[in-house]
């Protein structure tokens, strides 16, 4: 279930010397995990990928997330899958419609029905189980706290709740070294996310945002995730190289 | 993945009133998580059980886990494939050997070999999870810190750091419903555990404790688990109904 994938100089490969500091990094293959991969790059960390198959129906995702670990040659990509659709309980994992053409307004009130019931909970707790299994204490994940604030779990008091748990939790924890769990994109506006991401040389084109893209892989243009990546690339003033349905 | 397992009388069937409040409820198919399943129906709720298939090496649990499941009539059971064995860091999971004979007083010093990195961590994300897709709020795990102080997320503040993390990062914890963990067993020696369970017509020779069984399903009555159980039905002047290797 755990897929060891495509990866450039795996630790033990060849007696092959890994001496970065090793970090899990949460790669969903959208805008906001990917810049985070080139962040944790940029700071010298061998990054260990972590994707879930988790029941999302638009599974595109995954390929993005492939091509986003290869790119940046991540010391190890790991895809779990994770069957929190059949736990059901959101637009994302079951038939339920995906809001279209909200106005901003709209999408910055309440807990969208995207909401997927304890999901960086669950994805958060196997990063750290991965994380202790490879000695690591350091964990990324790209939750946004300002354009996105309906999510409960990517405000900036869950993420703090989660570190003093995982402390408390694990073995590595307990024995006094520290888990961190870093945000970098928490109070960082889509534009600054964007700008950050080109600056490092990332590819947005690789990378797949829509909730409901078609089976080409073209984004929708209409759901609260591309209308905030479209607003993002508006105001940095550059193109978004995705392929949008129209 | 997940699989509703038999149910004696699930939501929704014939029209039939479930007029009870639902809890989730970890079951492993041991003596702990039994007589929590039976706690949790004397306090009438509705129990949905919620065992994992982790790539344990005693996966002979999970018959066990059924059996219980049937026997106290929940209302839904459910057995979810969650691969930590990939992960590795455990004796439980990989190939490592299980510590046999060990003093009491080793057993209860440092954390073992049997502990699987952040493993409740994973358990109590996945049982949130599915606890905010029903609608419930109340989950019960058998932990124990008396016993097995070793573990360090058998521990009242690891318990205590996740309900605060819980509440923070759902729909149902901000929109203020409280999510609780009930731990009964917390503070119970494994007599006080056994001599409750038998209270409740607990039949313990449906469960299995033993980290090593054999493949019919008989203990191996020298791991750290097998011991403590065992200590525990001496000191509660009662026969262990469980089939021993010997």
């Amino acid at each position: 279930m755990l897929r060891n994938e495509g990866s450039l100089g795996g630790e033990g490969s060849e007696g092959e010397i890994v001496s970065e500091r090793k970090a899990v990094v949460l790669l969903s293959g959208g805008l906001d995990s990917t810049t985070v991969v080139a962040i944790a790059r940029e700071q010298g960390y061998s990054v260990c990928a972590l994707s879930f198959d988790y029941g999302q129906s638009h599974a595109i995702e995954l390929d993005a997330a492939r091509r986003v670990a290869r790119e940046f040659g991540v010391e190890r990509h790991a895809i779990v899958k994770v069957d929190l659709a059949s736990f059901g309980g959101s637009a994302l994992t079951t038939e339920q419609p995906i809001p279209k053409n909200r106005s901003a307004e709209a999408i910055g009130q309440g807990i969208p029905v995207t909401y997927v019931p304890a999901r960086n909970t669950v994805f958060l707790a196997l990063a750290l189980a991965w994380a202790e299994s490879l000695g690591a204490t350091d964990i990324f994940i790209g939750v946004n706290a300002l354009d996105y604030s309906g999510y409960p779990d990517c405000r900036p008091e869950f993420i703090a709740a989660f570190e003093a748990m995982a402390n408390l939790g694990t073995k590595i924890g307990v024995e006094g070294k520290r888990i961190e769990i870093y945000t970098p994109l928490i109070s960082m506006t889509k534009r600054q996310i964007i700008e950050e991401g080109l600056r490092l040389g990332v590819d947005y084109g690789m990378t797949v945002t829509c909730y409901d893209p078609s089976e080409t892989g073209e984004a929708c243009g209409e759901c609260d995730a591309c209308l905030l990546r479209l607003k993002g690339f508006l105001e940095a003033g550059v193109d978004d190289p995705a392929r949008y349905q129209r």
